[in-house]
């Protein structure tokens, strides 16, 4: 039987990694095989392209050549990485996938959600998460605690407004699709969150 | 006024990089400030890119994720040098432009034509070659010299239909836009060859 395909979306600084960690943990516990991975990246080729994606360059990068690299590291990603586990039967817990673009390069740099709908029928043609967990916390919190752990890389050049677009499409997303997305509020300790997700795996799985 | 575009597509061992070179200098004879570059590649990014994606991968490399990895590499090239330069009054010549996707990850691994659109209609909304030369040569005869100057990418690993499938779609695209493209004999010596290119040159400049 094919594995189940979890993801975390969410702002800077509301625990995606952490609990990703935790869910995986938890369905090993429970007898099942688990993959833990994240985007960009997950696979050699995918991290190349995502150190590439994230690094300063002198010549600036578009939000257009931003999306590319992304969805180039996607399609790594799913082909190599994702799809053989699942259809081993494996269960695959993914730190970010393709709300991320929709809500970074789309809501926050202003791509057109038709070139984002494009990529999305060329590199993802039948593959949708099983369950997506939506971490929510105000932007203000989240880059307190991106900054106090030290993190630094492009996005982190954003201006407050563009991370308030990325948390309400990340909303919007989660309002469309009730049945794939659930939000989480993240303001909480990492336990009290990780109690909200169980009870939603409990129910969900 | 804006720069002119000229574009140089073909298979491999055409002579495009050779034919290139004459190209900018003809024009610089003739008082034009000219901006050699080549694609996949172009900037740092781009090169980076590049890089990335004639690279042979373990995890092994989709004609999807390759087509994303070529159109990141052009969308990169296209803002941050052929642009910002034909809109100085520059004279561009590119060795390879967004014919060599419609060819090798179109015709040559299948992806469709509609996907490829899509890609064009995102990253050049509104560029196009002014002026494109199809360098033409039997199969053979390209790939023995490519072998012959050692080349060895990625690309090299494919068949000989898939280089057939290559130059019937860049003879296809020339007769589809006549106005821009001229296949250009490319069996003769550097020197006859370029006889043929500056007699259009002449003629369409």
């Amino acid at each position: 039987m094919r594995g189940r395909f979890i993801t975390l979306e969410g702002g800077e600084g509301s625990g995606k990694s952490t609990q990703a960690r935790r869910i995986a943990d938890w369905l090993r516990a429970r007898g099942r095989i688990v993959v833990l991975t994240r985007e960009p990246g997950g696979t050699p080729l995918a991290e190349a392209i995502r150190t590439l994606a994230l690094q300063r360059w002198d010549e600036g990068m578009t939000p257009t050549t931003e999306l590319l690299l992304m969805f180039a590291a996607r399609s790594a990603h799913v082909h190599a990485l994702i799809e053989p586990h699942l259809a081993a039967g494996h269960d695959v817990v993914c730190d970010r996938f393709v709300d991320s673009s929709y809500a970074y390069q789309g809501a926050g740099k202003g791509v057109d959600v038709r070139h984002l709908a494009a990529l999305e029928a060329l590199v993802l043609p039948k593959l949708k998460p099983d369950l997506t967990f939506v971490l929510d916390l105000p932007v203000e919190q989240g880059l307190r605690r991106a900054h106090a752990r030290g993190q630094n890389n492009r996005f982190e050049d954003e201006a407050r407004p563009f991370f308030e677009r990325v948390r309400e499409a990340f909303l919007a997303r989660a309002a469309d699709e009730p049945q794939r997305c659930v939000v989480i509020d993240a303001r909480a300790d990492a336990d009290t969150v990780f109690d909200a997700i169980v009870a939603v795996l409990e129910q969900r799985l």
